[in-house]
């Protein structure tokens, strides 16, 4: 069962700053492509409607160490690992590495909780990850894993956002 | 000496995704526009030029954890906390409410390191924090600051990338 | 009945590239921005709800001359002005100006259309403008729109790009 | 000699907006994106450093417009041609057309200029395009370009909106 995927990007010129490199907060965009990305090659989407409900995604954490910077026109490989999948929630982490000579630019962790979405409201409720998700998605081996401890893991998150 | 700061925002049409609500990766914008107006309410600038040499905060890591959808037209208050400072960096702690009932609906940290920037080739080269900077920024009293461990300190960062 | 509208903004880091000045994309975002100031100032929003129906203002078109580069932390005055209103759509003209000393750094123009949004399909049906908002928005006195063509060409453009 | 480029893009979730479409923001950015896979085809970089001196081509004039909405993983088909090549400046069109049954979505022009970018002070100085980048590209043949003048007025584009 698949635990891992690899997105390839190209940096583009709107996603530096003045300080001549990827802003920050791309890195999150980028966890993102990366996993709905990885949706899309199990048959999925991240984002759809069924019976007129629409599930989605919602993130409960998100967090990124930055090792070294990314410019324009660089290639960067991110490497997703399925870290925890709970009953309604999954965690991924994420590692970038320059995909010519692999320097390691940064390291990061999303955590998403499967929820139906009103998109009149704005409402989101916390749902049971349907079984064909499920059945689809399994954690990464132990030592594949960081060693470092999960920013913030959807357990302690779960005390927030009941249910999850 | 200044620990905090407030800046309110109100959400614009851009800043939503398909979802109904803002994209999770503002928020991190909105940490970094609340850390910028932070600095010019002390007369400073977070990239500035002087005697040719560019000094600006790159990020060591940056975490946010999200308890409530924020949505198109709601106005905000970012806290900003200085949870920390170093010789060469400086953690923040922020809090985001809504304006109209205080609702929490996020709450995130963000670790930069003062260093000098060059803009041609996009290295960084962390530095001491100017002692004008210094003087004017202090940790909040340990009794405002989050009880929740920091998603990544910078003295844990600080391993990797030398002398921060 | 109002015909103009003023909102000031800074310019914030996430919204430069590595040239070091605001990316041309970004102006788009700050017309937006200011549209929507204008509907909030006359009681309306862009983007309501109302007995199960969505009525939204995508965009026909949108066209930006750029004359001067805005950098980081400059105060810009976006200067919205109603070029056309017609009964499904309305012309705004915009012009950037520095708040400091009054450079124009740029003109645009944004044609939206009064439409009812399927959120679910994405499908958008044009419709009458609400009298209630027709009745509140007019078109500006000739003589304070821009004399120049609705949208300017390159060859025109030229005249203010000595050389190019 | 190249005068046309075609890139392939799938629409990401950040790229959407509330309303449930593509941010009309974004199709500049997918010009953008377009002009510089097209400069990397030919073996350029659109942002260069040489001797000490950063080149650029920043915009004259920017315009885009919309036919259709553009959805979260829809496939599109960004087509360039260039327009016009003139000393310092070079005009290109695009066409943006969904890649599966090759509905026009949008089209648009962007005329940039060649300069020299002074990283610090954000002064730009237009330039002779480089001789090598002026020997590699030339305008497409007159019946490839649009017909319709060089950025749409409002009140043509209402041909393509029934009843705007």
């Amino acid at each position: 069962m698949p635990y891992e995927f690899k997105l390839t990007r190209r940096v583009e010129f709107a996603e530096t700053d003045m300080a001549g490199i990827v802003h920050f907060a791309n890195f999150f965009r980028m966890m993102e492509a990366t996993e709905h990305a990885f949706f899309r090659s199990l048959g999925f989407t991240i984002h759809g409607h069924e019976s007129g409900t629409t599930t989605g995604w919602p993130r409960v954490s998100a967090t990124c160490d930055y090792r070294a910077p990314l410019k324009f026109e660089e290639e960067v490989e991110i490497h997703l690992l399925v870290a925890e999948v709970r009953s309604r929630s999954i965690r991924y982490q994420f590692i970038f590495r320059k995909a010519d000579d692999g320097t390691e630019v940064a390291r990061g962790q999303l955590a998403a909780v499967c929820a139906t979405v009103d998109k009149i409201t704005g409402k989101l409720a916390p749902v049971h990850i349907p079984e064909a998700v499920r059945a689809m998605i399994t954690p990464a081996p132990r030592e594949l894993l960081g060693t470092h401890a999960p920013a913030r893991s959807p357990s302690s998150a779960s005390a927030s956002t009941p249910g999850a």
